[in-house]
């Protein structure tokens, strides 16, 4: 059942955690699961220092500076109850680097982030949403 | 950390529920999540009649026909804890309809498809396997 916008809003703000997807100019679509915060129109994903990395520049960035079309996926998954089931689909556009609000905003949401340790931001603006639910 | 191919490999199989990412010609990335299983080289995602859709042609489909390009990534989630934090992705190239045996694969595997309700099974080809975890 397809969810209303305020509806798939809501259930995007009240998560933090998803699959993000962005463009890669030859291997198509790279994809990775990521936490975020949502303000107003904006979604802020952290590139940060807890979640150890090969490199601080992220294949991501790279993908968002040469093509700033994104994806982020969240959604309810149930092994056992599928009437439970839900996911919202935010199409994004990558705008470059995050407010400093966006730091405080994920530090107050996940605990790992107290102390900030932030590289940067990414921040990217909502232009579409699509939700679907098994049950309404 | 990056995790070696027949580790990720490991864990793809073990796994059975994931985001399949596909190449929507105009809107970019389409992302859903999906539950899958693994035979080989191949990913079978099915297309059922338990999760109620609104069109049984669905839009992966027409994005995998038209672009056979897929990426799936996997992942084990743990809000507190992220050590304990691992992801495959693995890029994937649509070949078509699915042998009659990944539907008994799936009923297999979960309880809601024991009577095999499906459409059909969309069969992808893996050519490439990533992986991450927090720690080895």
């Amino acid at each position: 059942m397809r969810l209303a916008d305020d509806e798939a809003r809501a259930r995007l703000a009240a998560h933090d955690h998803g699959v993000l997807c962005t463009m890669h100019a030859s291997r198509g679509v790279d994809a990775v699961p990521v936490v975020y915060v949502l303000d107003d129109d904006f979604v802020g994903v952290p590139v940060d220092r807890v979640k150890p990395k090969a490199s601080s520049r992220l294949q991501r960035e790279r993908n968002l500076e040469a093509d700033p079309r994104a994806t982020l996926v969240v959604e309810h998954w149930d092994r056992d109850d599928w009437s439970q089931l839900w996911w919202v689909r935010a199409e994004l556009r990558f705008e470059g680097a995050a407010p400093a609000s966006f730091a405080a905003l994920l530090a107050g949401r996940f605990a790992q982030y107290r102390d900030q340790p932030f590289d940067r931001v990414l921040l990217l603006r909502i232009v579409a949403l699509t939700g679907w639910a098994a049950k309404a």
